[in-house]
């Protein structure tokens, strides 16, 4: 396992932050498909740190350069892979870090599994950074997805305690989800970013979480048990670092619910089977019902803050205090929710690429 | 994918509720390893259906016969393969159910997906009965993860929003969990058990929620992004019927922390490294750090109810009323602790498993 | 790996030759292939041991039990599960086969490998009576093959060096084997049941060679380099015990060849694209080109035979003679051409399952 | 599967012949592994095309460009890629390959699998020029087993039916092999190199075969049936294009063997168990037995010859001589001695890593 997905599809991820290159390699694409690379540039940037008030000012162009898979816009059959050369890395700040790890981050599990071999700068292979390959992967199938009529969409669903308003789990608007700031109701969303900079300004950070609806989806896509479509999106959600919580339809509300409230009636409209209500999230028996596929995903605070901290010299086996230095993202919320795009368009390629031949199709 | 699991282990599980037997086959278990069938009996007594308030009358003795793999009380290196024969079925109360779907269970999307050709009576392969050969893996995994310190409990966490008392993330006592009715806090427990029986009572049923801890296990298991710990975790529960939320440490709660509440500060502790608080649920970067492994999973409520609910005539293409009958649990969540221990047992088995050699190992 | 074996099917194999029961899980298989029982035990019955001059005396009915995965005649999506219990076993002729290894068996590889838990008796999970429940699998897989046009058959290429006709590369006639001493020419086929009979009566053995063809393949089956139609075959043949070579089309052939002889000229016939000739065996760049695929697998002499031979005792580490007891095959190349019959339907048709949808069907 | 292979390692091999860049990524590498990349140039140096009279004029460097997985000389534990960016391409050979398909390439079988979408320049990702980042993988994975006293090497057995000496299946001399036109008896490889001079000025092309060996291996390596160490050599070595065979020990020759031929006797030497001959190539039901681990492979010779062949028009559907153009090796079995090297290497340290732990390790 490690830094590869999937079943027919075989995503392999690869790079350090601070390395030469990151990038990926995404192998069982049919041949044929159309890559709009602007398209897949414009995705990219959703992902991309900038100049705002909300994330690092570390500024990565993030253009990824297609080494193979490609030929005169349309895949061909060959395993795609794409690098992104790193530039602007200032190592200089994370020379200390195998001694003394930073709380919240992978410093010293990775010093332990890795036994020191592990590239520390800015964090090296758990580095956010790693999303932005996955976004390249992801932001190819979901164009394809969309060429088949499914669609996928997400949002900052809650960030600091701060809730936006949420999809119709019927008939989300997944249009209705600005580019920018991604929030449904824009008042929320100043809420939400006045957080961030009270975070920034405290020297601290926030966390949040993201709702992903994905529409048009047929059914009887997903397998029973470990190959549900809850389990293939949950792995691969869970790749995204700061992830750690993954829920489906009403997720946790669940446990709360008597059958008669969670159950999910069926009906009949405009000829296709319907249920008027959709706390399944669109699954059932891990096999979606052609209903809206929701998820939401939590995502915890920046784990780098410019507070004192209280780390351990691992040298000396003793508790010594931490500021962390360099650049960081007060709140990484806003920009993974292409990243939570991204990786729900894999995860749901693969899982239609995955899908036997059916002897007859009628229901 | 499908009813497979694993990466070094090969985890396969077969058969249908009322079929003629269920079972599964584990490949990829080391020779050597010694087998107690009595306590293994024991552990499967814990999900075996019973005479109780909260759960079905059907009757079973998920007693597994083993076939393979096994020789003299040891593991022999070859797959273990082990079924339990089904008795005492009633398939007569699931003819209709191609033609009318029950809200809430698989058996539309089983229908579309299988074009009518799957196995309805009892859910089918779709069947919580099919955790049955899942305890068995996990019964066989636990035990050898207990031999080398690793140890696994679960309690029910929340039943129809009466909540238990939480595991100390910090040194969780797994002792405290009766077998019988699994919960820490004795009174609510009573809550919990005077709930299901109301909602048996109106014939409807109740949703509740689970948490699994594991102590003991190294620092450094785990790989990052697609490998991590959540991710292998999350992918096998999921598997569990019924799940519709994982998360890990204080999961969803991290959305509303700061990185100053969130973070882990680190110390030592008997010349070992510690953290002080436990909110990444002992996983950094998707690795073990040595402290508790906590999650919890969200479980609905079982969606077999006496209540009449709307479904459709899939023939017709028209909504009706459907009445289900039939014997089932008002609440699974109690049956569901043992389920969850060993996807949690094989899930972390097949990562010691998967672990490659170290070439050192200080730090 | 180890006994699993597919890449959109899971074909698990468990048991051991002794042990209580033999059998296999197939997972992923679609709904609604129809299954004919008695067909399957037809071609089940080639591979049997029976009364005859070239197999062993021992009887097994290979009767298989199926436990999931069928419903009124028809696969039902889910896993399939068969097994076959063992009878008529004689473990008393096995017990010191820890110590003292035969020559040519797995005895002292498995001893070391699995530190003296295997399990011995009858070479435990190495026997070759593990290959029925591989013929279960494979034989269901060649009538849904069937089913689509795409036919295969196997015969005895030589034995003791003596050789049977070979197929005709452009148009085999698949027919043309009998099904009880399965050569193309009787005549070698009276020459190679006299030199089993000669081997027997001197207390030894006999190897040989299997010549498969399969007809009506697509073009375009298989993926580039490690997916292609070679390595899935010859991985999957390489699991059946005592092969030691795999050949395609002209095989080692090829290396006393010029590419002006090797190389298939292109022709069009009846308005189809064939080659002139099929050195190729049917495969150009791992990829099915719509022509008759061919191979060759060579199977060793059966180890035991009751000659006295050197082997050693582990305990004592002293070389010392060693007479094998038991009742053997002469020559189990007979009884391993349905086996590789069998293999070949797997890999086959686990490559159809594995194809991408294409996006456009013209050439 | 694909251009994926392994088990514990996962081993992704992109690029087209022509295209930007080849590649690979090489995932599950544990940290800490010394890398001496001017070893690994040299053993590329081996492979790449040069100024001779066996290989194509076609000038590649072939110096690979880390970008990940690599920190100062050693593993860092995360995913290792590198890319090799072509040049020298001239596409302008191959434009008419989409409708005019060369006998003996992949042309046809691409066409119709990827729908005229595939790459065609130079062979696109069918290319013998894949088998360079197979060298890279392999060339690594090598280091690493010498470390551990684990040594491959291969030779020409044989061109145009030219056979060089064999290895000493018992005790093979490794070092015996020169690096500039590997053979054993100088003699022989004289012929050879006449019999390809001879070939090219005929616009023709010869075939050949591979020995290779493997001394230092543990017992107890491989798992039985489809996870022995033929099927899994066999997998990856029949991912080089052109290998159209390959067989262990005395391969093909165990046809014509009898038991007491074949079978290997054991005898103690030097406290070790060993046996007195080595007809099994070292493997005994798929298991390592300790002693050298032989193979061989069969190459096709190289498909594009100057002669004037016979090919069709896909577009207007009839027959039409081909004559191709472009620079080719007369044979290509001299330099793909180190990339069978290298596939070994892979199949063996991935078997190493995949092993689980062992109980004792007594025997």
């Amino acid at each position: 396992m490690s830094s590869t997905y999937g079943e027919s599809l075989k995503l392999s991820i690869f790079g350090q932050s601070h390395g030469p290159a990151i990038g990926m390699t995404l192998d069982g694409i049919p041949a044929g498909l159309p890559v709009d690379t602007d398209k897949l540039q414009t995705f990219l940037n959703r992902r991309a740190p900038g100049q705002n008030d909300w994330s690092t000012p570390r500024k990565e162009e993030d253009r990824p350069e297609f080494l193979s898979g490609l030929l005169d816009g349309y895949t061909c059959g060959a395993p795609i892979a794409a690098v992104i050369y790193n530039k602007n890395t200032r190592s200089g700040d994370y020379s200390n870090l195998k001694d003394c790890p930073r709380p919240g981050h992978a410093d010293f599990t990775a010093q332990v599994k890795y036994d020191g071999y592990q590239d520390v700068a800015g964090g090296g292979h758990f580095s956010g950074r790693l999303t932005a390959p996955l976004c390249i992967a992801g932001g190819l199938c979901k164009q394809w997805l969309e060429q088949h009529g499914i669609h996928i969409a997400a949002h900052i669903a809650s960030i600091a305690g701060i809730c936006d308003d949420a999809f119709d789990s019927i008939s989300p608007d997944l249009s209705s989800v600005p580019a920018d700031f991604p929030v449904i109701n824009k008042n929320s969303g100043e809420l939400m970013r006045h957080a961030i900079a009270q975070a920034r300004s405290d020297g601290d950070s926030v966390g949040g979480s993201i709702e992903c609806a994905i529409i048009g989806l047929p059914v009887g896509l997903g397998d029973p048990m470990f190959g549900g479509m809850e389990g293939r999106i949950a792995q691969i959600v869970y790749g995204i670092p700061a992830v750690k919580g993954v829920e489906f339809g009403l997720g946790f509300g669940v446990a709360q619910c008597r059958g008669s409230e969670n159950n999910d009636d069926y009906a009949i409209r405009d000829g296709e089977v319907v249920t008027l209500t959709n706390n399944a999230g669109g699954i059932l028996g891990g096999i979606t019902n052609g209903m809206p596929l929701i998820f939401r995903a939590a995502l915890k605070p920046t784990p780098s803050i410019a507070k004192q901290q209280q780390s351990i010299s691992i040298e000396k086996m003793e508790q010594m205090p931490l500021v962390v230095k360099g650049r960081h993202d007060p709140c990484i919320v806003p920009r993974a929710v292409p990243v939570v795009e991204a990786a729900a368009a894999i995860a749901i390629f693969d899982a239609i690429l995955s899908q036997p031949p059916r002897t007859r199709r009628t229901y």
